[in-house]
């Protein structure tokens, strides 16, 4: 079996997995929630120290200033909630198009977006385009369609998914976002919206799930 | 107090509120769901025999064949589920645009239709439309934007509302359908999008509630 | 194809829609949640700026302190969340009726008696009138059936929406609240009950929507 | 420990509680869904051998046939799914009051006021008095109020049991139904609404458990 | 209509309804939850004004110091959230006994018991008996067995309201709490269970609905 | 790395595992919902050659009319669905006790009982013996306490699982049905009431999950 | 504004986009779910009369004997519920590998399969490889890894897509069955599963939709 | 009867359960949640006073203070939420492994691994081996094949219970955490996946409940 394990380190609450950028394409990525900060940092340190790339998700200063003391040129997006260190990765093959609904839902618009800069993308960020406004977004038809492969971002009723997924014949990878009040459910009403997508090419991530969309695209981005 | 009661007229399953025209505008409507044929056929006799308009909603062909025993010149639209009888009524005051967002939408959107037509609306169709092709609704436009009051019927991801929504500023009133399946959950998936519509102006009615939102709609056509 | 888009300004975080006054009969409306104070006030300045009507909703007073700075006659209702500066708009035609069922209600009901204010409607309040006290609502009767169109708030069980809607002729539009507790869910309870409301006429909104009623009804009445 | 286990008598398939009379006020009820027509006649046969009531809920003609065998005075009530036989016994101290708000509601409400029937209880029947026409119930007033203890059934929003229960001073047991479709959800609307009812003294049994409501009221009705 | 309508005061943001007392056997009670301490203050004084007995529920301390302005005698209940101010009332019939399955659900519990005994209740407390440990309740059945009318709190899987239901012929009032996590959801896995309960005579109210259940079990105890 | 998969036999539509027996202790279980007869029958056929047991559950007369052709001396428990041929196996530790709270229950206890016999367990068979009646089940106490593992099956409130916990100190598996209507939800409120079980020792397999539990009980009776 | 809108043919019930093929890549395909057999089978003449390949999703024989009439080289697929009839189309750029968990998922895969070949994709099938015979997965390694885009399709617990995603560095698109019982809740269980994938490059559609990942990984494959 | 009921200690607040210790293997283990800190202490003192193990989960710092002033050697794990006190208890038979998917897992973790080490078992840990690097977990193989019965611990798609279960003949005990966000919906992703687990042998906990799968796992340890 050609499962690797050799490159597994063992830090006792976690075994960074080394080998994940030869296997997927990218380093280990931290999920920062539900970590303590020096769990962060310890692991950050440790996929640094081999000369990888550093992302880490849902985090927040207490946990930077931890890994600030171990990697002192890692760089926090405080409104994206990110702490990162960029090397120079292969560039992907097109543009990787990030759009948002409304300006709420920019933070998670951002964690997409800067996820798929740190994956090595070349991303173009179009927010706001909500579709109560048609207009806004069919004035910026030309970037839509020039782009590679979408993120959508959106809350509330996630309509931008579908008229999107419309236009455009490349893969839509679409997150909901918790925006919303009341029967939005904390991101339900939007994430349901996306998965009953009557557009075809349109696939759906978790609520708030930024970096997973990244991910997908940038996944799709590097074919 | 104002409220007439001597208008009741009691078939022992059924009180039938022949004053409800005066106080709301319109005879009672059957709500046929629930009820055996005889009942339908009773109360409907009962309505009709005071001269007003007859509409039984969410029926079938077994209530229409008692019905047309007591009301031989009845009216059944099998598509729609309804049985009705029209009289003249005071014609609304502009016209009553009815928008499916798909084919399998057309049976709810039918029965929103045919309902206000018997409440006394000049009622124009628009069906297929929805946002996936986005250019099927902008191309009539112009008759959207000429309705005074419109009902935009929707499936799967609802996003048809939010997008008629923000393009005019006459009421909108927005039927989620059940057509879907696995997470649009019988139409909770476009109920919630029609919720939370970022578009101003839009108010919902229950899954299916054709004849519901043509009431609402036929009220303001009223006014 | 007629929709405009010369009128956006493009702020960076939004896209402010100028236009929406000629296309939907009032400017955008800033929705105050997830948008932090800075970007509240510059889009609030874009809007007056032009010689509009400002209305933010779900909105506090560190978003005020800022808008303050930038639109200094801005008034801030507390209780509703609203910021708002008014200019001359054209009445509506009649008088639009804000109902509460309870005193907990009041500041959703607020929410949307100012904003139909603030969109040119003469408005008419009447709260806690629950319908576990039924003549405190008979007992005005006389102003309930006098409305051209009417907002019915209420929590818990929402029965206060069929109970009027079934005393008018006049378009009913219902906004839950998530006033209550345990199977309230956050005003699901009341959501579900409007939604299956027997009587006619009745359309609903978002859980403490009090601005998406306030601006459908205004619709309705400016038509 | 006073339990008593003597009168316990074990079938196989069932244990028939002859002492349930004693310790309770009432013989063991047969609820008939989910079991064949044989183990509903065998547990009959063996509650009316010891000289008990029966009462069969949620059945069927099918078990009707089998319990006829057996026990060949029963008396079966298609509408109501309930099969019965009657002894005498004690009258409860007042009238026990079902209403019910809509004619679809009648079968659960049949439920209800056969097994209070069976169980002793002088029963009203009052039908079709939904909130929807306010006057229906209200020209009925004095039939409210003079009962002991009222059931209150219906569907849709189940707004009645809260109308009624500001009306008395007597307990109500409310009873949704799944009359209703779409965000019904096969009557937890009713459900959710009757639990969240503003109305004091009203409590609440499962959907459709028109049995239920009897047992308790019945138990208020015999102290 | 016989609906005393003279006797409501109106406070602007409130009505209270004085009639109550003779209507439903019970002044008016202030559902203290979303009401400013000023508004529940000035409630508070306009009923006891009236010579009634004052009830507020889920209240605190802040509510507290100003109703202690205009109603110098009230009584604070901290772990109950109740203030309140007792009159002679008539008492109930029987012994009204509260029972509480573990000892997180006591501030449900004593919500109403302290309730029943401003009503007029002689009230009985048996606490921590949950059914994991059958041997607390059936040593106390005696007790369980000469209540007139029983109210059951429990979270979690709120099975002793079934259990005590098949114990007792008189009417159990089951209470769910929110006690519990995860799969608890809030006490909806208590309220289901009691909902569903096997045992005959057995209704339910709200969540941690405390008063309600007491408001009940008095209506029966002073039939 | 230590896992065979030499031993799978590959039938295109599905991969017999036949190693299943070494790994688990027991050979591959068919699970017969969804799959055609034709495919139940060539799989049982595969697994029989190698001179296993057969274990077919969620299945019915149609599939075992195709398993008998290819394994005529199968046999066909239509009550529990389940197609069984047994061979030789050890046999567990001790009593393995299955007890269903009502009649309705049967099917599912049946379904976990055959399969627990198959899987080499002596099972004893404790049946109608819910709550609301306490008496039967502490009449059988003994019973109840001599065995080694026990699968409490229930639906509806589910509350048998825990008055079995606390009564025992060996490990209890709850199996909830689908037994109950309206909010029993198909067996929801057994599964939640049984996850939040206040006895310890209990752990919880899916609703009508007898097999699950027959597995997860022999398990525990073969260690 | 570059929407197309000339290529739009009004049938009344349907608009058939024949510009879909330039915009997305593919021609419009038939959602047969909710369409008569005569409204599917008058959409796929004019969309075969184009020359364009047809492909009916959801349908079944009856509107495949409409469909024969019209074209009669249509094929059906019944276990897959397809229609389809393909031209030559521009082949994928690598192998789209569709994985299945079980026997049961079948027919969800083979939707994807088929779809996926009509629209050009070489489809590689591997079925019946779910996590709890891990071995079953690992042996097929090589052909899991060298797919350009993978779907994985898995009812029940859904964990397949988890692994698959955690093996390779291409993109991967799990589609949600409806396999299962009690606590799948129609395919909820797994959608939720994978929505929460701890692997990257997963994205999810909605429940049973095996078209929809096809449609997504072609797209994908197209690049 | 046999139950004991001697053994009860009432402090008013609760019936402490000596005799549980007898009954079921353990003395009574005290759920912190919703007890205040004095409540905890005298539970606690009354436990020790009798010589038995003190275990309290759900707790904290505050209740710890109150704890140690009565039993001063008790022990405080902050981050597992347990304060215990072991006195020699008979050793299970085997390994109680405790598996954790991920880091975020570990506090639930913990609560399972220390109350089993409490219960008398001798307990193995092996965390961060979750299912998207399949690898972590079979480098381990040979200390999950030597456990005795498993406690598998994992949130967002819960999938490590499958594939541990495909992996061992032993019994395996599932707990959901609510680790995850968005879908997860509070471990709710989680539970259904493991409830729906197509491994044998799996049977499930509360969410986050890691004490109760260590009372089964013990249960089971012990027989």
């Amino acid at each position: 079996m050609a499962l690797a394990r050799t490159a597994t380190e063992n830090l006792g609450f976690a075994r960074v997995d080394h080998h994940r950028n030869n296997r997927q394409g990218f380093p280990e990525v931290i999920f920062g929630q539900g970590k303590t900060p020096d769990q962060v940092a310890r692991i950050a340190e440790a996929i640094v120290s081999r000369g990888h790339s550093l992302l880490v998700t849902r985090t927040d200063s207490d946990a930077f200033r931890e890994v600030s003391k171990r990697v002192p040129d890692a760089v926090f997006h405080e409104h994206a909630g990110i702490i990162e260190r960029r090397v120079d990765v292969p560039s992907g093959a097109g543009v990787l198009l990030v759009t948002a609904a409304g300006t709420s839902d920019i933070p998670v618009a951002e964690e997409a977006a800067i996820s798929a800069e740190v994956m090595g993308n070349d991303v173009d960020r179009l927010y706001d385009v909500g579709v109560a406004g048609l207009h806004r977004l069919l004035a910026e038809l030309p970037r839509v369609q020039r782009a590679r492969v979408i993120v959508v971002v959106a809350g509330m009723e996630g309509a931008l998914a579908s008229v999107v997924g419309g236009l455009v014949r490349v893969p839509v990878i679409a997150v909901p976002t918790s925006v919303g009040y009341g029967a939005s459910f904390g991101g339900v009403a939007a994430l349901l919206a996306m998965l009953n997508s009557c557009a075809t090419g349109v696939s759906v991530v978790n609520i708030d799930n930024g970096f997973g969309a990244a991910a997908a695209a940038s996944a799709i981005n590097h074919l």
